[in-house]
């Protein structure tokens, strides 16, 4: 009985014509032509040794030259032998390998320009519509979400939870790419603009989220032993086609993606009783789906 | 080699007396004044029949109704065979028990008011100072995160990472606090006001948001076999003084904390670069220290 409990959070319920439709209603009946294939050279593959498959897509929009770094590590197979070796709970999981033992290969830019924001224009931009903390004005812009500024005409990722950025040491190191890490809890918005976001976890989220945290300062494992080693690390488009991940995200400029950002700002399903009128960037994130057979 | 990445998004290079302060450096140099303890009785400690124990904190000055449920609810060791069954990814972890087959306690209200809000006077109210997408204004109030209202006299306590809420069916049922989630995401803000919010995690929280998720819809677990059993549930209060858990929580009102908020706003340690000049409720979360000995 008790698994009725929090069971429409999700929009869930059966859909009735006079009823308002739910974001996931939205999404359900959005129309081909809002989709959009994300390319299989935008799709790192991470599979870990324990099993357990996690689906990175690149944006290379943002942030070029570290998303080119990201693909040449990916086919020099430098994360073969990397592993997780910090999980820090509310914060980041972080992977990555001794750069001063294991040489960067060929074709990796040792020093990548701060690729933290980008110009605003030529853009398409929809507007959040809501306040934000942390920018003038949030928005979306080629299926990403975005914080940007018209004033100074830059526009920058923001850290959403599942989001995946490049660590570095002290500026104005930018780091190579060769250690990211992936956000597992509340957004860490003030590391935007100040670390390159390169992408974001789109499937096998929980493969990382549900790590045991390490116990040392920020979350470092203190074992060796308890790092979690990755199997392999390749770009989708590395992969034989048949059975290679394929992924759609939803047009950020699509009347469809409009209406899901409004439904989720104003949820009026059975279980609300007050919709908030308003919603924060992270809790807007773009509809990604698995591309449909065929 | 590689630990030494991000080990300063923290705060915790050495201080030096021509440096900003950092959030952290605040926090351990604030003044005996500037805390506060948390009454035992507020204090609910969950054991997990695995190892780990859960602190949190309740909310009477936010859900008094149901803050008492719980205290009675623990007392008579309702929760003492109840398990955590559903672990949804970014969203909740959920723990109770059958109450179609487990007969509230006496002294349970089955039926509480709807303590989704609270008058915002006479209460003290330290604002955020920066926007909110989802109330009017943002601040603290009596050690708690609040969205707030002077229009309409109102203050809700929100859904951070770590929150606490009550599990209820469709309005205008609120749960009667048998059945209790805790945030192991991004804020869900848009479950504020529409969800009793009777406290906060504030030890142990990895206990919960490390464990594997479900994989059922809405993060149920498939078979109760993978549910996670407590071993109990029961008040500080109802512990031997000699070795139960005791708590600080930062006065929301003393300027040690608004220098912690502000210095939340601007980041200015040695790893960055452009501080966000704003910050978000949920990334200004309320210090909490275990008590000094003594």
């Amino acid at each position: 009985m008790r698994s009725l409990l929090l069971l429409s959070l999700l929009g869930l319920t059966a859909a009735a014509p006079e009823k308002p439709r739910t974001p996931s209603d939205i999404v359900a009946s959005a129309p081909e032509s809002a989709w959009q294939a994300i390319p299989a050279d935008d799709l790192l593959v991470i599979d870990l040794k324990k099993g357990g498959r996690v689906v990175i897509q690149l944006a290379p929009e943002f942030a070029p030259v570290h998303v080119a770094n990201i693909r040449a590590l990916a086919k020099a197979h430098w994360w073969d032998k990397a592993s997780i070796y910090r999980v820090q709970d509310n914060y980041v999981v972080q992977w990555g390998k001794n750069e001063s033992t294991d040489p960067l290969p060929a074709g990796v830019v040792a020093k990548p320009p701060a690729e933290y924001e980008r110009q605003l224009e030529p853009v398409a931009v929809h507007p959040l519509g809501y306040p934000d903390a942390y920018a003038p004005e949030a928005g979306y812009a080629m299926g990403w979400p975005i914080g940007y500024d018209r004033k100074s005409g830059t526009a920058n990722l923001v850290h959403c939870y599942g989001y995946v950025g490049v660590g570095r040491d002290m500026a104005p190191d930018t780091g190579t790419g060769g250690e990211l890490y992936a956000v597992i809890g509340h957004a860490p918005r003030h590391l935007d603009r100040n670390i390159a976001v390169v992408g974001r976890v789109i499937s096998g989220m929980e493969n990382m989220a549900s790590l045991p945290r390490g116990t040392e300062a920020l979350g470092f494992y203190k074992e060796r032993t308890s790092d979690v080693p990755l199997a392999s690390a390749q770009l989708a488009s590395d992969m034989p086609a048949a059975g290679r991940p394929s992924f759609q995200q939803m047009n950020t400029n699509s009347p469809a993606f409009a209406d899901y950002v409004r439904a989720r700002a104003n949820r009026k399903d059975d279980f609300f009783i007050r919709p908030a009128g308003g919603v924060d960037l992270c809790n807007a994130p773009v509809p990604i789906r698995p591309a449909p057979a065929g």
